[in-house]
């Protein structure tokens, strides 16, 4: 079974699996690109990390991740601005071709989500020329409508191409279809970010209807009601060739052995490219 | 405490009373508009309701709801259509403003949202003239993109504006703030709106934050992150003076006496207005 082009969030495992743990079965499993998330990498220690992810010869499509720019004080945003350039440096000490941005929500106590999006704007700003000099592109992921308050004012791909616009090179996006499908103008603005070569990553997983719960009940390809091979088809139309990477928040999956979950993820990815 | 320019959508109590109640309780605490639900409407008789709604001199700014027009088959769309015209004639008969339509997901089975979205208009379009007939507008309700596949396909303001100019008069929308705070559009797409003499009503809760239920854990004004007062100044900006109609669907609220729902409704209204 195929898996070139399909690369493994480390989220999907980690209920199961530490990094090394993850990596290994990864690589048992044929698969040659991962993207962990920080605490995974920290948890792990950054140096053996590199370490382990070399000794695998595995591309890591990205670190999740940074972001969360919006805080109620200046303090706050210049906190989560020095945080971000810490993670840059980690994910270029990993290897990551991006670092995959949640842009955060609302600030404490404030309904103002037009002034929470200039916080995220500005804090990516600030984070840029460091982006650029450790060579780790930073990566704005669009999340759902229904994560504006709590994880990423940031809710459209079209809004975030006119932050990317705004804010010059060295910042793209994460297409992740889950929060995206739904989105009537999704197709248009994935050849618009096609047109302005700021596709940095393609995640994949399933809209499960009904969803049980709004944060960890992620469906696996081919469960859900999302036309994930159109998607696709869509994003290689507009210049992206990179691999389609699987990002699944479930408890239901986080129950399973973890070898069965990514050998699911590999025949499901078949299904789906 | 100002009671003008509010209207309560009668889900908001329909575990503590059925029509007669809910109207005979509206009009005990000064309240002289109301959106009854099609089962309420039903289950009290319609001109038992009609009866009622008059002896109250209440106002009534919809009926909930129409809609739900997608189908796997010919036969199905047909059937939604028929049902569509008797809620229009239901509607007629008791004197409601408008038909909110949600308009439906994707069929069972299906993962064309685009399809989905071609037979909301197809289905919309077949009630033109009922409508028209009978003298009640078909309010398209866009609602928030967690409930595309399995309520409403249409999820944005703009998107549904579209589709009221692609179907002509006689439809226009319903601008309820819980599915359409977070929409970085959402005021542009207000004043167009507007512009259009589109909107047939303000719906208005308010986004809690966490939000425990996709379905039933909407919060009363005040409670969440929605900056009601922006909204309601962009929506008279735009032309529109009709009430604002609290829809709160919540378990939490539903345990609470009916009579003091209302007050509370009443109370945070006047924080609001």
């Amino acid at each position: 079974m195929r898996t070139e082009g399909l690369s493994i969030n480390l989220a999907t495992v980690r209920e199961q699996f530490n990094l090394r743990e993850a990596v290994e079965a990864c690589a048992r499993l044929g698969i040659s690109a991962i993207d962990p998330w920080r605490d995974q990498v920290q948890k792990q220690g950054i140096d053996e990390s590199a370490k382990i992810i070399k000794a695998h010869g595995m591309r890591v499509t990205g670190l999740c991740r940074g972001g969360f720019f919006t805080a109620a004080d200046d303090k706050g945003r210049q906190t989560a601005i020095d945080d971000n350039k810490r993670a840059l440096d980690e994910a270029a000490a990993i290897g990551a071709e991006c670092l995959v941005l949640v842009v955060g929500g609302l600030p404490q106590g404030s309904r103002d989500i037009a002034e929470a999006r200039d916080m995220v704007a500005s804090g990516i700003d600030a984070c840029r020329a460091h982006a650029k000099a450790v060579g780790v592109p930073l990566a704005i992921e669009p999340l759902h409508p229904m994560y504006a308050a709590d994880r990423a004012c940031v809710n459209t791909l079209g809004h975030a191409l006119d932050m990317c616009e705004q804010l010059g090179p060295d910042v793209g996006v994460v297409i992740d279809v889950y929060h995206l499908w739904w989105d009537p103008n999704f197709e248009d603005d994935i050849a618009r970010a096609g047109r302005g070569k700021r596709i940095l990553a393609h995640h994949i997983c399933d809209w499960l209807v009904p969803t049980r719960d709004m944060l960890l009940d992620r469906g696996m390809m081919g469960d859900g009601v999302i036309d994930l091979k159109r998607v696709r088809r869509a994003i290689e139309a507009a210049g992206y060739d990179g691999p389609q990477e699987v990002e699944i928040l479930s408890s239901a999956w986080w129950a399973k052995p973890g070898d069965e979950v990514i050998k699911t993820c590999i025949e499901r990815y078949n299904t789906v490219c």
